[in-house]
């Protein structure tokens, strides 16, 4: 939020202000997405769409898009690597779940759980094919550069991830090098490619890229947070979840840092590290972190990325579309969902 | 073997002479191989090591270093193409062996055995963006489109795969689909991205790449042969295999049509479909499969397409590689592992 618009007008949200901006730009996008699903096999497009249909916030092609037209960029080739960097995303969603055995997604049934891991590991697999496919369509080398080398920092990060997983002894460094990677390395390729395909100077190329890193951080931090905080409705993924898997995010570090006895240290070891948990244990650890402000200071974290990725933005001239990509920053930190 | 050949003088077959001619180059293969694994995280190269140091035949990269050579070229784009479509190949390996749930790989234990099925998904998804940034550094678009479009049709192939398991009503078509998408694809890539980076006329590159495709055929016939024939510790993977997991494969196609009454249909029905087996049920469908020939006509199928693949180098100048190249398919059919 900018701060003068109220939130219960969505139409005056940037996200939807941009939105506007290249909806047909997303509309084409979709249509790419539905499209390339088409395949010898049923299961293919039955498992993708599953997912792709179910929505999500499409953050990540919107940038692309928008990166694009912020640099006075209006072609094809933005769509195709909109729905390349979707593409993307949704591999690492679908394997994702098989490899954290979700059982939800998007506010629905996680694709393991109505089909089994091997078709969500072989669809993901189909669907990052797919990606490079549309890649390569644009003809540009250099953004295949890009997005093949954000693709291997995904997956190292989530391979780091699972190094961290469980272990109370992770750094504030080694999480944020865990999340730069696994989250903020696709935004950072989804806007850098972006003013690429626009043909900007490297000045603005950077700006843009270091806007989309410091925006994954933000987002990835906003996320963590969001999972003791938010409600499982709204969110669209189970609150708790990462608590119930022991996974070590901003928050839980910052309540284990802020444990003021032997008692609470032993709390956060048995649910984290030993996973071992009963089911009072989720109200305790919101209630230490309530006292301790663990959610708050991951927030205000992610707020201190936020403005990053907005000074990264000075390098544009000011206009609206400058504006609302400094108050996405905004919202996606300050979102409910 | 070339037939004039004795089978016990390895240093005579297709496969080392041709290993032979390009040996300075694998080596070249082998060290981008070891090179690219390195990571921020120890994790990555300890499980993709385990796998591309068990070796296996590097059949792949030696066809693309091949065709180039074939071609005239002796660059180095060949041999970072080589290791891309190594790559690519390990990646799939390492997500089958998590679907299939795999034992054993190459002799050693399967990957997901020793670090499970998390890290052996992501370090495939590590490995396949690697091959995609090798082939970006050869600065081309044609090839990057034929490898990102061959790496869409193994995943469709595997699923496939998954939808024609354990169902014997499976066509001999449909048979053919599936292999020439989950092995074949990437044995005409190969070729083809050989003959590509060499520069050759379309006429030649479209000959290596119909010699891949039959070839690669020809390879996973003999390969559902050898499941039925080989031995445990000959082959590297189990003997018996694709039995256990009830997979419908050549073999099993041709004894299921050759089934001569009832209770030899219901005994393939139970094994494969319901997937039902005792300890006793290998040694029967082995003597079903002898009575009437159900390997043997699998390996003159696969002597088919291996013909095909020949008559395909027709248009290449008569040479010693050409003739290795011939004899590699010989060599293909006829392996004992």
């Amino acid at each position: 939020m900018t701060g003068v618009m109220p939130l219960d007008r969505p139409g005056e949200k940037p996200l939807d202000r941009i939105m506007d901006l290249v909806r047909a730009d997303m509309g084409a996008v979709d249509a790419i997405l539905t499209d390339q699903l088409n395949s010898s096999t049923d299961l293919i497009p039955k498992v993708a769409a599953h997912l792709i249909a179910a929505g999500g916030k499409r953050v990540r092609p919107l940038l692309t898009l928008a990166s694009a037209r912020l640099c006075g960029y209006e072609g094809a080739h933005a769509v195709r690597l909109a729905a390349a960097v979707e593409f993307i995303h949704t591999a690492t969603l679908l394997h994702d779940d098989v490899v954290d055995g979700s059982a939800t997604r998007r506010g629905r049934p996680a694709a393991n759980r109505l089909w089994g891991n091997k078709p969500t590991i072989l669809v993901g697999d189909f669907l990052f094919s797919r990606a490079f496919q549309l890649m390569v369509e644009t003809g540009s080398v250099d953004v295949l550069r890009i997005l093949s080398a954000a693709s291997a920092i995904i997956a190292e990060g989530e391979v780091m991830q699972l190094a961290t997983a469980n272990n109370l002894t992770t750094t504030e460094d080694d999480h944020l090098a865990v999340i730069r990677a696994k989250t903020a390395a696709l935004f950072a390729a989804a806007t850098e490619v972006g003013g690429m395909v626009a043909g900007a100077s490297p000045e603005r190329v950077e700006g843009l890229r270091v806007y989309g890193d410091c925006l994954g951080i933000a987002f990835q931090l906003a996320d963590d947070a969001l999972d003791y905080a938010g409600e499982a409705g709204a969110t669209g993924k189970d609150a708790g979840d990462d608590f119930r898997e022991g996974k070590v995010t901003a928050p839980v570090l910052n309540a284990f840092a802020s444990a003021r006895n032997d008692d609470e240290r032993a709390f956060w070891r048995r649910v984290i590290e030993k996973n071992d948990q009963t089911d009072d244990d989720l109200d305790r650890a919101v209630t230490l972190m309530r006292r301790d402000r663990a959610v708050e200071r991951t927030l205000d974290d992610a707020r201190r990325y936020g403005a990053q990725a907005k000074a990264a933005l000075d390098v544009f001239a000011a206009s609206p579309l400058r504006d609302d990509l400094c108050g996405l920053v905004d919202y996606v930190v300050d979102r409910d969902r």
